[in-house]
């Protein structure tokens, strides 16, 4: 499968809200994901569980995902912005959450890294 | 300045269409610019020059500059999402562009590289 193939896959099933079909089809076994302050997450369980955390403590509405976008000095990446339709149980308020996320994709047509820009908390 | 603060400044900046003030005034004298097809472009001037070229052959109506955003794992960068509404004189139809631009930042708050990510032709 070519990066494209791949990269528009993902974009598909993300807008269809089938992030966990993502988490389990399309990352490798020792995936690391990045969070926004840094911190790293290594292998699928622990990274789909990190996400199943995340949604615990708000309701997700949806998401839409724009992209996937590249650069020619990084042909193993491709690189999306998110906007994250939430309602953090904390506030009750609904907000709008955005991200970029920067992928990087193994020959085996795995994603072994997934690294994430926001501001603030997410 | 603090990373966020030069960030926000570029953000405010440009969606005040003030982009070529941005590369007057922030960019590195050696600054590296590299397009989506992996295309390297090095100094301020030439990078400039290729901005104005980039607009001669259409109408530029506008653009709408998402973040800044980033991640602690690489704390000398921040990333933006662009929306660019243009009209390229070739087929007279106005459309909008997506990129998403990853901006390096050195100790004396000059741009030293950006890196844009889109997908097929700008």
């Amino acid at each position: 499968m070519s990066l494209d193939t791949l990269a528009r896959r993902f974009v598909e099933l993300c807008n269809q809200g089938k992030n966990f079909d993502v988490m389990r089809t399309m990352y490798a076994p020792d995936i690391i994901s990045v969070e926004g302050d840094g911190k790293e997450t290594a292998g699928q369980g622990p990274v789909i569980k990190k996400s199943e955390d995340w949604g615990a403590d708000k309701t997700f509405h949806g998401e839409t995902v724009r992209g996937p976008f590249y650069n020619g000095a990084t042909p193993d990446q491709f690189v999306v912005y998110f906007t994250l339709d939430v309602t953090p149980r904390a506030t009750g308020r609904r907000i709008t959450l955005e991200e970029v996320g920067v992928y990087t994709v193994n020959k085996n047509d795995q994603i072994t890294r997934e690294q994430f820009f926001y501001d603030g908390e997410h």
